[in-house]
């Protein structure tokens, strides 16, 4: 029963330790593996497009709980029913209400209380969630809880879900008026990206997407960036759809005989935005899945707004207050010299063709500075916040003062339209 | 932006593998390392043992958030104060209610709630759950979901928390009337196990834990369960304290000049019970944290019993309605060769010198059918039942019929002090 505590040489040891005699204290290492997919499939509510079903098992009837919200059960509730009946699933569909009002402990409750009814078994038969952000992030959430881990299926219908929310491994909900203040990390087996569902998405909901994309660009693509400025407005009006003739050609054609370096394809700028944001995004949180590390550039335009957003609900969507965040962080970032005068007037240019805010009435230091200090105890005791260095990258400062911050939203408040000076 | 997807190598991959030119699908593989510890460590509320305060910061005043169960409250409430007074620390204390029907998510959003309003930075200062295992687990899940993940110290203050809820990594509550039908996966960073909160536990609190123990000696520690079947009316007399005149020299002396090897230390049985139990556990959670693996030998007794205990709330204590669960389980082995009637005999009288039921009126098949039911979800579509073989074996089987299922039940009513036969 006894055993040394020898200190483990492998980077990740597993194993149990125990020390003394008689033994007194014992240690655990081990290791949770995970992996997860993200697939773009077009069309997925076609019915020989099988992507949803893949992991249907060989034998049996294959039965499928589905969560859809409700808006989305509205427009697609009857091509799901129509896909799921085809394939001869034996389902049953739960409908959440959609929006930020509604992302609380309730949702949880409703869909594990749905999994009871319904009884599926634990391991094999995913959970299908089909919505927007706050959809999956609740879903999530259940499936993480639900008999300490049921596997999830992600099915985003807004871009913010395509390029966000659906591809990291959160989940969550709102509690205590706080932003997403309890959750887990619990990735989906699969995400499945189909930006035909984008089509019934009203403008606005298309710009709150764009906002995270932006994000990517500002941080660490400046290829990324400089597509949205280019094209921002046409991208908003197109729905981010790919072009019309370009189904299986809309890459440059190579010379008979030859291939195509990477660099030499030239996608539509629609499909090389969303897979720059997705690849930047998984890139970013990868090697930090769990945020070990709270250095994150994706916080960035996420110090301030999750105050601001849960403050203003339901006024402004996700992405409008990250875009505040952002416009804010720009300016912090230009009165210290980290971005200059016109690449700051780019940004907040670049905003706008996108139909995102750059101001908001609650940019108030009633509200800002204990957003700041919530967001230091989000981050372990420190500011750890992401200022844009130029266009494309990023650093982290933790010492921005109550008067620093003060005279950057007065900044800020002056560079809007019409401000009195 | 493009890369193979080239079959990982490792064990464990690492990496974010894009494929597809242009990219149409992402591999995103990660491990997440975790080490907990468990550490024996005697009068913890003694002002000068730093064990609970051991992670406090070298500068600064120590904040700590800490949860109590109502009935620990009570006991221990003034003791819990003097010690963080004493050290100077600035804290909030939150109690719960104790007891299985408050184990709910109600407890979890309390705990959320409180450390809103008292604010604690997120990852360098661990919550402290003092209490028995419904408190533990409450607090274990309230922590992995606050801000998705905040540190926390267990201590266990009754038995079965001492060598079972306490020592695991899974947190959970009650849900829709059953069983922890949501938690996770998060242990604490450490827990520390002092038996001298056992001397305020009544009787039959102390039988609860023993039936924890005794399952770890029925499936694989016969060494143990021997002790129980020697020890077991004293271990409960003496709530498992140290004998007196033991407390530094409790081994036997080694001669003058030599060592002793393991065997020849000879411990008390009420600390070599604790001890094995402890050791026994963790060898088993260990390789498996996050039950990846469905079979499992310390579900012995937690096959019909998640629905016995919940059906018979608050009649049965959880290590009641497990003893229950034992002792059908003995009696379907005995039916099938897999334990001799004088091994299933020594079983029953052990539960009963424990101080634990062997019985109990929910004990039908109403109860008992759709209980293996839920199992067989639970465990992803087959029963992966751990009967026993002989004592200190398991063996898993999975094709228990309706019929011997209520034949076991029928024989183990039979065996029953003043059964009509």
């Amino acid at each position: 029963m006894q055993q040394d505590l020898r200190a483990p040489q492998q980077a990740h040891p597993e194993g149990l330790f125990a020390v003394g005699n008689p033994v007194s204290h014992w240690s655990v290492f081990s290791i949770k593996p995970v992996q997860y997919e993200v697939r773009i499939s077009e069309d997925l509510l076609a019915v020989d497009n099988t992507a949803i079903l893949e992991d249907v098992a060989a034998t049996g009837r294959p039965r499928r709980f589905v969560v859809v919200d409700s808006v989305v059960h509205d427009l697609y509730g009857e091509r799901i029913r129509t896909y799921l009946d085809h394939h001869g699933v034996d389902y049953r569909i739960l409908t959440l209400r959609a929006g930020e009002g509604h992302k609380d402990l309730e949702g949880v409750q409703q869909v594990a209380a749905g999994l009871d009814e319904f009884g599926i078994d634990r391991r094999r038969e995913p959970v299908i969630g089909i919505g927007g952000g706050v959809l999956l992030d609740i879903v999530g959430m259940a499936c993480s809880l639900y008999r300490r881990g049921t596997p999830h299926i992600r099915i985003p219908t807004t871009l913010i879900g395509l390029v966000d929310a659906g591809v990291g491994a959160k989940t969550g909900v709102n509690a205590g008026g706080h932003k997403n203040r309890m959750g887990t990390y619990f990735p989906a087996s699969r995400t499945l990206l189909d930006r035909t569902f984008l089509t019934t998405l009203d403008d606005r909901h298309i710009s709150n997407g764009l906002a995270e994309i932006l994000k990517i660009g500002l941080i660490k693509d400046a290829r990324l960036f400089e597509l949205l400025e280019r094209h921002g407005s046409e991208l908003l009006r197109t729905k981010l759809q790919r072009p019309s003739g370009t189904e299986a050609d809309h890459l440059v054609q190579a010379p008979a005989g030859q291939r195509l370096t990477l660099q030499e394809h030239v996608l539509d700028p629609a499909t090389e935005v969303i897979q720059r944001a997705v690849q930047g995004m998984l890139e970013e949180l990868q090697p930090n899945l769990w945020e070990q590390v709270l250095e994150r550039v994706v916080d960035y335009g996420h110090s301030f707004s999750p105050t601001v957003e849960m403050h203003a609900l339901p006024e402004l969507l996700h992405g409008e207050a990250v875009t505040v965040d952002m416009a804010l962080s720009t300016v912090l970032a230009e009165r210290r010299g980290l971005v200059d005068a016109s690449q700051r007037a780019r940004v907040l240019r670049v905003m706008d063709e996108l139909g995102l805010p750059t101001w908001h009435p609650s940019c108030t230091p009633e509200v800002l500075v204990p957003a700041l200090r919530d967001t230091v105890r989000h981050r372990d005791g420190a500011q750890r916040l992401p200022l844009p260095l130029g266009i494309g990258g990023a650093v982290f400062v933790n010492d921005v003062s109550e008067e620093e911050l003060v005279a950057a939203v007065d900044d800020l408040a002056g560079l809007q339209p019409g401000a009195a000076r």
